[in-house]
């Protein structure tokens, strides 16, 4: 027996088709959508296939169908990473997402209260990126944004997103963090798959330091971010970047809240694949932190997200915590309590 | 009162001076010292201060003694490891380093036992590098050596080291990884400490993925390889990769043998500065793979090993195992059983 109750906020879209680009010179890289096998359709980029993605991807019907076996009642959907665009001219990547963006507020709006969504804005040109998040959240009605774990080499905590941040902020906009072109490529020995796999978690964990050693969240401490994949390799920095603090003067004068402290501020998502690891990360960031995410409907995501919290052991509230009220507080949906 | 029993497979040798370079063109990165404040002197390269250390880096008295006061009875120096030289010509990086290797051998030489030591080679050229080894294992009798979790960007994984490797397990040498110049630096916000703090783990966690990914373990089933600061970001990357291999073809015919069981075969350090985080540590790699490492004499290093090890509250046979039982096998020492 499944049980309905639970709130994935890790998600992605990817669309039917993409538009035509509007203007005289479109971006080598502006996608596009070829045929591949059943119910599937392949993005093309630059001319060559980037992925080949199922008709989840944009069906709303196939995905709440999937939803109930997942035993989640509500999923927050966002743009496949890729399609995120920094590496286009601003405006041409603000057009793309402009697209993107209402694609996703459509499929909101006709999901029945089963899908909440995070835009995409270019943030490559932060003042830009605060025009479209306003367009976002205030006329679309979406959850937040997604962003890249960096924006073309430049970490989240960088000082040329804070203003960026602080309109998230203001406007009550959460921030999900998705890896994204990540650091260290040259240092894989395998196939590409190993960019998902090894890649993506490094350059989570090196954003979410960004964002403790920047003091962004001592800042705005009413930002509401949140880091794919458990946060990354994160944990396993924390420790040695709370011991290096007290040793070094450089730190210590820079960072102004103990680094341990203040990534118990921050939201991490629990996809690990592993329940000791879950366990591990409740631990360390608190259990008021972690909700689930899936990376539906891509090949390479959790299944069975509710099975893969109970299998970690939790007390109920921690289990009702993680299932949903955590994603309640990161979304500012109306927190129930357990029945 | 300290019980002098561990082993310390993590600490670094600075000599008290470089000699000159013996050649008509000298590289412009070759190493000197110059004066500093008490007790201390200035690595010079390239015109500038790399770090100011303190004599304990050479000094085998001061030292030995600090090993009572840590509870040691045998510590493993290595060169510091910017002065690996993987980025000087080879033959350069070779008279440097077999001036660092003699030193190495006459420390040890002086130590009535107490210390042991792993020697450099010039990885940049894995021929030139077998007849280093041969020298610093056969000649001087040095316990192994420590090699870069990069060389020149490649990681230890790369086909093009696997001969090097395989000498090392011909001739019983153990390697001992440590981080050098890490991927991901543009990703730092922050003062130049963050390299260590947070480059560091994830350059060790890649080179250890790289050593899994690529089946080094499977080819060299008698390899004894040991990843610094307890592996890095490797225990976050684990549970993804080994989902990764269930999930995607191409994992599933590269890599010969489930990750989480590789791993299990190599060795770790357990300078994580974290009774929680060295706990999980023991439970994904395993008891039997974990040794005392402290990055002694740096400034960034675990003053108290021992007590480190007693906050995690492990049985005392982990607890034997982790001050010196593992070490031992690491380094083939004779293994005694505890009292």
């Amino acid at each position: 027996m499944t049980c309905h109750c639970g709130i994935d906020t890790h998600a992605h879209v990817v669309p039917e088709n993409f538009p035509r680009y509007i203007g005289i010179d479109a971006p080598s890289d502006w996608p596009s959508m070829a045929p591949a096998h059943a119910c599937h359709r392949s993005v093309m980029i630059a001319g060559k296939v980037y992925r080949t993605v199922s008709d989840k991807c944009w069906d709303a019907g196939r995905r709440l169908d999937d939803l109930a076996t997942m035993g989640l009642d509500l999923q927050v959907i966002s743009p496949m990473p890729e399609l995120l665009s920094y590496w286009m001219k601003p405006r041409d990547a603000q057009q793309l997402l402009h697209f993107l963006n209402d694609q996703i507020a459509a499929m909101v709006a006709a999901s029945s209260g089963r899908l909440a969504g995070f835009g995409a804005v270019p943030l490559q040109d932060p003042e830009l990126a605060i025009r479209a998040l306003e367009y976002a959240v205030q006329t679309l009605g979406l959850s937040g944004v997604e962003v890249g774990s960096n924006i073309n080499g430049r970490p989240i905590g960088a000082p040329e997103f804070e203003p960026f941040f602080a309109a998230c902020e203001a406007m009550g906009a959460a921030v999900f963090v998705h890896a994204i072109r990540p650091a260290g490529m040259e240092r894989l020995i395998g196939p590409s798959a190993l960019q998902q796999v090894l890649g993506y978690p490094g350059d989570v964990g090196l954003a979410a330091a960004s964002v403790l050693t920047s003091n962004l969240i001592e800042r705005h401490p009413d930002l509401r971010i949140a880091f794919s994949h458990g946060g990354g390799t994160l944990a396993m920095l924390l420790p040695r970047l709370q011991q290096g603090w007290g040793v070094f003067q450089a730190l210590k004068e820079g960072i102004t809240t103990a680094p341990r402290e203040q990534a118990r501020r921050l939201f991490y998502d629990t996809l690990v694949f592993d329940a000791p690891t879950l366990r591990h990360l409740v631990s360390v960031f608190g259990e008021t932190q972690l909700m689930i995410g899936t990376d539906y409907p891509f090949n390479f995501h959790e299944r069975q997200p509710v099975a893969a919290i109970d299998a970690a052991g939790f007390d109920s509230a921690t289990r009702h915590r993680l299932l949903r009220g955590n994603a309640q507080r990161f979304l500012h949906l109306p927190v129930q309590e357990p029945a």
